[in-house]
Order: structure tokens, then sequence, then C-alpha cells
């Protein structure tokens, strides 16, 4: 995440600058407006606008003519009803911006959220950065043998040094030939007068997904919430979890009690089946009930169980 | 558009707070910030937020780590680069939030933009009020005979007194209904001990769309731009033409470059067909050039003339 | 609903004509194409066209080159699956259009949901129809006094009988305002030879809101589930939840499985909050556990306590 | 795009099954439905399912009870009016559902058109095919220098062959790593027992954005044609591009008569700036206009004496 002397500059500048205005503004927030959050091996996050607060989604619910409510606890409650009965509209008037450095396969899952503006660093247009994401040691899983999709315990011993190792060279590999082609370096030298250079939106191909790009990325908090809601999730891949955990330090900063509603009611709720709450009923009133008896399949009765904080035995 | 000494009240508190801010700010937006502006005889515009300024969208064209470029020139030129080419991500990074007061026929209009954020006063929750639009006599336009969907001359004398007598009393009936059904008035008193009196969500059924209604509404700049190409345009009706020409006056204070640049590009200038395009350079090539001869439509041909500034006959 | 007899023809035209296709083809929901399914006084839902079937979910799922799978079992099993993680982009992949005829205040509620196509009858264009809604005397409801939202119980004797009047009454005498202003009736016959009439798009101001319009409607699976979660929902007001339920009853012809998976997991299923959660999990241990003592609002403990079926009190 | 034995007879099957259907039909579209149309060196676009014709745009735009009009004349004559005048919704009203393969970089960059549905093939779940794309010989365009985002002359000679030789290399290195982490073949052999292997979600970091990926996409007629006017645009990389031409082809026999307006008024028309339509209107009056004198830039006057078929010079 080494910015260069020139970026960190230009960060400086603009954290140094403070202007007057009559909309809503949150404190919090602007304590670390501009600067790179560190992310992953080379990647960050930077919160660079926002536009509402907390009493924003207020003021809109009510459609009034002046803030919020008077009082935060009032507030708090309007919050907290808007998000239990998915009035989401409200939470659609607050906007964020970020400028994001991430690996081009963080960015190709990242994308599918389709309610947000992007503004992509273009490989067409300029010259790719030399950087790379390699895992650190303790993220180098392997597949999982019982789930497809998922991770395995960590790799060690050889296999593990040989990943990392594979995984620099053919990085090293990859843009070295990248220079090679476009007869060009990082920096912008040329290397042999003799030939022409294949065009940057071509030789970029050769470039693998763990590669960095950035982006900038606006989001209402209502599609933010959802993207957190399956992005900070334990299902979502490790790489993208990491951003958006450090995306909702920042929400707690900007919009707390919305903050709050959401770990309630979203993040740390649980959704129940019909036939997972039929379950509930019947052991509430002291059935006995197996997964056998129980209308889920195996694996979801174990799931209930789990969460229910039962044996998944019986 | 009469605000209550309370709203009014609301709005000065508003207006009177100033914060301290790192955010991209500008002055001539924030100068109007809250109050409202009106429109027709009823409805205003009151810009509530805003997000970024011309130099955002520079600075998210770039992905940069500063603000836009140095240089105003620089940013104009950029600007008027991407809106003329049709790069039209980098206008999303701007947002501006408005509370906007308007007729329910002009709102069933409006809401056709699909890319934006809507808050709306519920009908089911609270009582109307008593407040519907009637046109101006100079806006009490005839039905076309020629374009089925447009206005022919104004209507005058008996016909044009009668129109507004006729809007008048019907609306007034329909909300002396609307009150009598609901067994309250508009300040919430109730009429009658001895009457339940009509769910709030049924009575509303009975009020006519130049009822006024209320909503907040927010959208980016890209697709405001798109909204006031439809929406300001001289086919569109007139009364929403009303809001969105105020709407560009708030544009022009906020992000001055590109609301020159949306002029040039699109507002002012003129598409071509094939055939029409044709025809330009078979004039310029001294041509003589009929509708006979010209492939357009006798209409197309009528409008190509127009704007070019040539006799329609020849 | 009564259609006119040209409409009639058209429709039975229409159903009788039959193609050869290669698509894929869903017998049940073809029985009822074209047909219009009566809601509500005047209103109706008809099916107009229809892309994939519950195969077409497991083929985009599994970017397949043929078909779903081979079996319906595993093709019950994968959609189950899908729609219990929010795997919600395959249920993208069939869309279904419908023409629908219903009040303008249900229509207002209705194009909240933006992500649909929507193309609706213009009264800037056409002259309105004389059709409005007047509720069933059972769907007469009070104001709800505990909840400012909802309904209560239902008006009856000389409240009842005086609302309906008035409904007929003014909606009458709008219509009537509404032709003489136009000078047109109708079906199109001029009244009065010396007046010009007022524009269409400025006299249909005169109506209210409880009168009918028409819409093309068209919307992938995975947002029509959404909107039916929330307007077949007994939160919904009930005159655009008897429009959800008619459309229901074509989901469950056009895709079974996803219907049944619909009513399991979302429909049918039960929400619980991270408190709430905590309720059930102490309750399950034999724990004593009130209101006061369980972290939730009175009101979310009731609703907690009639979910699980048990008494409120403790 | 060698289909394996299994795929071709998947696509087969597909093709020999037909079925009785009252929805709109096009034969022109159902002959290629589910054939693989060629792209790139590896890559295809299939026709998977489509919603409406050319009569279902006419048919919303009435929202009629029948289908479009009687007559095609008149039908081509709405669609090319609604077409000319940016009444958009009707087009919104057909769909289209396509089985693509494509490089990883050309997904990239499709994938910004955010109003469409899609479903990837997943490299989280599945292992990637050893598939990648190298451009053909005329293909290898060297950077411009004019313009940092197009492509100059064709490289040629030793370097021509270096470049082919360097992405063959890479790639095949790359994924030959790929498997070794992965401790898995392509076709799902175990490489060596004493391994655990790589997380799929890991292990597909190595392989470069020149390797297919596959997926289903589905979009509107609207966006489709928008999706066109870009990416089929001389502008547009040329990759794309290629899928692009393919795309309309199928549009071409789909709905012939938007094509042919799509044609005249989108793709086939001029955009004039305010500016340059004024540069027009002077020379048509015999006016003497140079660049000096013409409030253009060299460029735009550039461009725009291209456009008209003049010499650039004055």
């Amino acid at each position: 995440m080494a910015l260069t002397p020139e970026q960190q500059e230009e960060v400086e500048r603009l954290r140094s600058q403070t202007h007057s205005t009559r909309r809503a503004t949150v404190a919090a927030l602007e304590e670390i407006l501009y600067s790179p959050l560190p992310v992953l091996d080379h990647g960050f996050v930077r919160v660079i606008d926002y536009m509402g607060d907390d009493a924003a989604i207020v003021q809109a619910a009510r459609v009034s003519y002046g803030r919020g409510t008077k009082r935060v606890q009032e507030d708090r409650g309007l919050i907290r009803y808007l998000l239990r009965h998915s009035h989401t509209t409200p939470f659609e008037m607050c906007e964020i911006k970020f400028h994001i450095k991430l690996p081009i396969f963080v960015a190709r899952q990242w994308i599918r959220h389709r309610t947000a503006n992007v503004n992509e660093y273009s490989g067409r247009y300029s010259v790719m950065d030399r950087e790379f994401y390699v895992p650190a040691p303790e993220h180098l899983a392997a597949q999982s043998r019982s789930n497809r999709q998922g991770r395995g315990s960590v790799l060690e011993g050889a296999e593990a040094a040989e990943v990392l190792e594979t995984l620099k060279r053919d990085a090293a590999q990859a843009y070295s030939s990248y220079e090679r082609m476009l007869n060009e370096t990082e920096d912008g030298r040329l290397l042999d007068e003799d030939r022409q250079g294949l065009a940057r939106e071509l030789a970029r191909m050769n470039l693998p997904v763990n590669f960095y790009t950035q982006w900038y990325w606006k989001c209402d908090l209502h599609n933010l919430l959802h993207f957190l809601s399956l992005r900070a999730d334990s299902h979502a891949q490790y790489e993208i979890r990491a951003y958006a955990e450090i995306i909702y330090q920042a929400v707690q900063r900007w919009v707390p009690l919305t903050a709050e509603a959401y770990e309630d009611y979203i993040a740390g709720g649980l959704r129940l089946s019909r036939q997972g709450a039929e379950v509930v009923r019947r052991l509430l009133a002291e059935e006995e009930v197996s997964q056998e008896t129980s209308n889920l399949s195996p694996r979801e009765w174990k799931e209930l169980m789990t969460a229910l904080g039962r044996p998944t035995g019986s």
C-alpha cells in the first residue's frame, strides 16, 4: 500500500483543507477522510466523500422541512423501525464514495453489485502498476473437501512454500513480459527504440487476476448494507471480506445508529424457514423433534440446531 | 408555496448553521441550500444536500489521489471531452438531493425516471394537505388539433373562465368529501364523535391528481442531466418543465463547467439521422435536394429544414 | 372489467394462435395466456409473455450447454439451495410480462418497484376511461386507532353508505367535468362546436386517483418475488395485495418449484433479530424470559411471542 | 470454440425439441437458437431464449389488448417514431438471453453495463478451462502514438512473433502452475496424493485475463441497443466489438424493423454540438467558415469536416 511521495502529498493537501458548509457533517468520518486504510498486502480503502448522516434518514422518512427529530432517542427508534420492516428507501438518501485499490479477482466479485457507480483505472489508457496480491501464509487455505466452494485447513510446509513461490514467480514473469511487449517500463521509459510496442489494451491481457486495480466506487447506504451483508459474511471469500470489514468500520463512524440496527436486525439476526420455525414452535411446546420428524434436510437441521445452540444430534 | 411559520423556522434554523468539512464545497450552491424555490402555484424545489463538484468528475475520471487537475482550463477540457464521448460514469460521482412539492400528475411523470431515490409523503399515514394546482390563465392551453399529445393555443373568455371555475370547484368538493370521510380536518380535529372515519389509505382515493404531494428525491448528475434533457425539453408537459428549469438553475450553480458542456453537446446540439446527415452533405456539395429526393418523411424533412434555418419548402 | 367486444375479440384471436418454438414452454401458464384475470371491481391482470421456467434457473446457475439437470428432484434441490442462500441472480434469468388494469393510487405504490419495465396508458395522448374503483362494502375499513398506517374494523350502517355514495358521486362529477373541459366524450364525440376543448394533458388533472389506468409491466422472477414478498404481505394495502395474489397464482403455474421454495424460505419464514434469537435460545434452555429481561421492546416482544405461538404475557 | 462431444449433444438435443406456444415467435431467430456462433479464437455467442418481437414493441407502446397493429407499415412507422424521439420504454418490453464464452478482459468491459442479468461460471466452485485468447496476427496492433487509448498499425516481423510466443508461453505456464497448485488437472484427476491442493478460489488468481470465462447474460432490447451503440462502435476495443457484431446479427434476425431504425437514427446518425450545428448553418448560408472562426477546437473541427465529407483544411 506504499503511496508514492507525490500521492502522499496529494492526500495530505486534501486533508489539510477545510471549508464551511451548511450540509450535515459527521466529525468521526471527517477524521479519516481521504486517508488510505490498508487492506491485504497492497490494497486500501479511502473515504472520499459522503452525503447525509443518521438524521438524514429520519428527515427523508418524514419528508420533513428541517432535520430529523429533535431527540436522538426518537431518531434511533425510527431507524430501527425502518430497518426492521424493510422500509429501505430512507437509507438510500445517504451516499458514500470510496477510492479503493484491490486485486482484479476481488474487483470481479465486487462489480456484481450493480446499484453503485464505478470509475476504474483503465489498462487501455494507462500502464498497470507492478503490484500483485500474494496471500499471507495464514490465509493460504486448502480446497475444502466437504464444500466445493469453501476453504479447508491452511496449507503448510513445502506445499505452502511452493505455492507462495509460484504465485510470486508467475506474477513477476507476467509483468516482465507485459513491459517487454509494451516496450515501456512502469515509469514510462522506452525499452527499445527499434520496436513499436504492443497496444496497452492488448498487452495487459497477460496480467493475472491477482494484480491490483483501482477504482472510485460510490453507493447509497441501503445498497452498501446489502453489499456488507453478503460480503462481510462468513460465506464470502476472505479477500473481499477484508475490504467489507474495513468499509463497515467507516459505516460505524458515519451512521452509528444505523450500524447498530444493522447488527441487530440483519447481520446478527436469524432467518428461519417455514419448517425451521415450526421446529422451534414444537421444541418450545416441549415436543420431541428429530431431524427425521422435522421436515428439514440433514444439512438444514444441522444449521438450525447450531444456530439455536443445541446439540445437532436430535 | 406558503410555508407555515413552523416550517419557515425549521428552514431558517438549518440555513443558520454552518459546519467545518474537508469535503468539496460549492459556495454558489450553499447560498440557496434549504431555501424553497417556488414552482407553479404552490410547489417548490429545495436543495437539501449535494456531493461533489466539477473537480470531483475529473478526480473520478482520473481515479486520482488528489482533487481534479490543478487548472480549471484542464478540468473544463476533460469534462467537455467526457460528455462529448458519452463517458458518463464520472458524472455519476456527483449526487444531489432535493425536497420537492409537486402535483400528483407531475409526480407520476417524474417517477418514470427509475435511477433515483425517492421518499414520498404518505397518504396512508398522514392527512393530505388542502392544496391543488390550478394553471395560470396563460397556461390554460387547448388541445392541439395537429398533435395528439400537444397543446394548442390558449383558451380564452368564457371557456377559460369555466375551466378554472370547474377545476377549483371539483377540487374543493373532493377535499371536503375527503375530510368528511376521514371524519377529521386537515389540522387533525375530529368532526363527529359518532362516526369512525374511513381509513386514510382509502379516503385519499377521492383526491384528484392536481393535488400536491411532496418527496425527497436524490439523483446522480449523469441521470439528472438525462432527466433534464427530457423534461426541460419543449416536448415535455409545461408543468414538469417548470420544475426542470428550476432544477437546471441549481445545476448551473453547482457544476458550471458541466452545465456549459451539457448545453453545447446535449441540450443545444442537433441529432441527424443517417438520411438527414446525407441531406446535409448533399446540400453542402451544392446539390439540389427536395423532400421527395431526400429519403426523409415530410415531417422529418420539415424538422430538419427548420433546424438548419432553411425554408421548409425545398 | 367488462372488455369491449373488440377487446374480447383481440384476446380471443391471440389465444387461438399457436406457434412452434424451440424455447422452454410451460403448459400451465400457456393455458391462461392473454386471458384477463379479474381483480377488484374493474381491474385485471393478463399474462402476455414469459421467458424461462424452473429448469432455466438451474441452467443459468450451472452456466450449462443444455437444459437444467436431468431430474426434477435435482432441480428442486438446487432451486431451494439458491433461494435459501440468497443466490438471487439465477432467478433473474426468468422474465414475465403482464397487462394490468389498476386504480391510479395502486399504480403509485406499484411503481416504487424500480427494477421493472413499464409502459402506461397516456392521459396526455388518449381520453381516460370512465372507470373508477369503489371498495366492496366488506373492504370499507375504518382508520385504525392503534396503527396510523393501518385499517381498523369495517364501517357499517349510515357511515358506510355515505362513504360509498360520496365516492361514486364525486367520481361521476369529476368525469363529467373532465368531458366538459375536453369538450369531447369518452367515445370521441365533440360536445360543443363553439368551444376549443382543454388539452388532454391538463383536463385529466381533475380525475381522482381511484380512476383506473393500464400498463404493460415486465419484471424478472427475482424482482417479482421481492415485489410479492412486500405486496402480498399483510402489511400491504388491501387493494395492491389483491393484485399480488393473482400474480402469485400465475407464478405458481409458471415456476412451481420456485414458488414452493419461496413459500418455505421467504413468505412463510420467520426473521428473528439478534435479541429475538437470543430469547429463543434462552427459552429452549428452559430459562424464564419476560419482556423486561428480553432486550426487546414491548412491541417486538409481542410480535415474537405471537410468531412462536406463545402467550404474549411472559 | 471446440465444444466437447457431450456439449455438442446437449445443444443438439435442445435444438431438436419443439414445443407449441401461444407466445410471439420469430422464425429467423429460432433457426439459430442454442447454436454456438464463433467469436475470436475460442469464444462463442449462443442465443438461449427471447421474449417478444417488433410487434411486441408496438403492442406495449399502445398498451393494447391484441398484438401490434394490423399492418407491418404501421408498425414500422411507430417503431421509427419511438426510436427517433427517445421513447425508449417500449423497447424494454423485448428481452433476450445469451450464453457467451469470452476472455476475462472482455468480460470486465462488458460487465460495466449494469442493466442486465448475469450468471458467470465460478472459479471458486469449478476448475477453469485451459483456454486463453491469443490475437490473430492481423489484430496484433501497436500502441497508437496519437491517441493514448487507441491502436496504431499492426505489429510485424520479429516483434509480432515474439509477442505471440510470449502470450502463449506465459498463459501455458500460468495454467500449469494453476493445476500444480490445485493439485488437480482440468479433467479432475488428482496429481499428488501427498499434497492438499490450494483452494480453487485462490489458485485461480494466477490466471491472466486472456483466459476464457463463460456466462449467461440477459438484457432488454433498449439496453442491448445502447450496449451495441457503444461496443459495436469503432472506439470500442476490437475484441469486444467482435462480440457486439455477432450479437447485432442476432438482433437483425429478431427485430428487423427495430434494427433498421437503429441504423438510421442511432448507429448511422450524426450528433452535432451547438457550435457544430452553427457551422453547418453558416456553411449552408454560403458563409466562409474556418476552424478559427468556428468556435470549435481543432479536433472537433476535424471530426466535423470529416463527418460532412469536406476537406478538413477550411
